[in-house]
């Protein structure tokens, strides 16, 4: 049964929460390859005509639809499912959001803001953003998972042990993920691409874009990880890091705390250096700047590190 | 005053807390260049004969000595004093230790464990360590910084709002970094030199190294940014990155517990690919792997990965 045969999941098979209960929409054997259609995260609430006022009439039960459930025949709860990601096409289009109440700086940025991107999907080069800036894209999955053993249906929104809305930007082509098994068949779900994001999505959305990723799957029995990892072939930032990073710091005892003022600084360095407003600049972030922990160990002060890369406006 | 002058500040020159009670050993006109001597964070406490069982012995009023302070005249409070690293030279041995009591994962690693290194310190050649590892190396200050407002000596541990022990790993030739001058003078120093250290700094040590660093120094009157923060000019991690990154995961509601749980998987992978002990892998993470914030909105869980790069093993 195994081989590499392709099939094709069209996106109206998907769902909005993760249940062992869902029925698969299709079966596979291991080492099959998948190509699913995917929504984006509004679950085509938005399109390339709205405005920042449609996120406040927002259905939030249709947001984050994964397509699937696939089943894997023989995954059984232990096993760990190796998923590789083989290829994106991309739409063309997608959009960027700051929805009150989500996001790192909630509290800071109570309105309703929406940024409309329009980018090659063949060439994939540098997304336009305002005045001089040009975003580095490399579409990826941000949603990505297996059902979890325990009954119910459990919301889409965080990821858990199983996967799920990871929002990893380095789950892109090339990129092997190696998922926990903990139900008969797996049942796989992949959802939320992405066109660009960087490390922490700080306003809560990345450029949130439909798109087909193609997958494969195999099994390694027995074999699955306490948590999601996964390897990745090369570099991961060479798109990006051409002309360095400007940094900003924020230094506490709360990693939480230390985040939100590493990322409040770069607002202001950008707003400072580039004429944008605070919620632009908020949103450049989320789509191209990096949270890192710089120092984790020099009690009782961490170090949250923002890395923003200088390409964007070179 | 101002010009390309060059100082030399010996490492006999240092002190232990953060004071701006402490006497300028040099003072110089913006616009001048200084090399400095620095100590390795033992305070030559430990050599290359050292053994395990010396990091018991420690003085901890002796740790992590700073060279300085420099006066730079015209500073004061409210000024961005801005550091350019110039260039580095290394001595060509260092250590890395576990410390107890010291570390992310200190309450899993109670014992004291010492890994010597030697490099060459004009190739900067990758470092080895154990059967098959190789470290790519990349010197930088660990602690930099100036003397805060608040009288009183503070601890030489803990990063602060003006710097000190931030343990950023890309403080490192080329990078310029804008520290906030609290004090008439500012009242620089310089110590706790690494020949390599990934984000985090995980097992609380980087490659200990002494070495002298020359640096210039200019001001940028009214300029005092919040906390530091700094520019490369260029890429940061391709010295590591070529072959790709091995990648596991924390997931939950604190930041803290993720990042343990994503080093601890680390451990356990390296441990099982590589036949090594979970100390040595400990140390290795702390010298070359990077602690990521990939998630930080999809409440309320948040997913912290550790990026190790597969070249250390290739």
């Amino acid at each position: 049964m195994s081989g590499c045969g392709r099939h094709t999941i069209h996106r109206n098979h998907s769902h909005c929460g993760w249940s062992n209960a869902n029925p698969p929409v299709l079966a596979i054997a291991p080492g099959e390859s998948v190509e699913f259609e995917v929504f984006d995260a509004s679950g085509g609430q938005l399109n390339p005509q709205s405005e920042a006022g449609d996120i406040l009439r927002f259905d939030f039960d249709r947001i984050n639809p994964v397509t699937g459930p696939v089943r894997i025949e023989g995954a059984e709860s232990g096993d760990a499912l190796k998923v590789t990601l083989l290829s994106f096409k991309p739409s063309g289009w997608g959009w960027t959001a700051c929805i009150p109440g989500f996001g790192l700086l909630a509290d800071d940025f109570p309105d309703p803001a929406l940024h409309l991107w329009q980018y090659d999907a063949q060439s994939l080069a540098p997304a336009l953003y305002g005045p001089g800036g040009r975003v580095p894209l490399k579409p990826f999955t941000g949603t990505i998972g297996v059902a979890p053993a325990e009954a119910g249906t459990h919301s889409i929104v965080p990821p858990r042990r199983v996967g799920g809305n990871m929002d990893v930007r380095d789950l892109a082509e090339g990129s092997t993920l190696y998922l926990p098994v903990e139900v008969d068949g797996a049942l796989f779900s992949v959802g939320d691409t992405h066109a660009a994001q960087g490390d922490g999505e700080v306003c809560g959305t990345a450029i949130e874009s439909p798109m087909s990723v193609a997958l494969k799957f195999e099994l390694m029995k027995g074999a699955a990880p306490a948590t999601p990892r996964f390897t990745t072939p090369g570099p991961v930032t060479r798109h990006l890091d051409e002309a360095g990073y400007e940094v900003t710091t924020g230094i506490g005892p709360d990693l939480m705390e230390a985040a939100k003022d590493s990322v409040r600084r770069m607002i202001d360095l950008l707003a400072a250096q580039h004429g944008m407003t605070p919620v632009d600049a908020y949103m450049l972030c989320s789509v191209c700047g990096d949270l890192r922990i710089s120092e984790i160990v020099d009690a009782p002060n961490w170090l949250v590190s923002f890395y923003f890369p200088r390409m964007v406006f070179t």
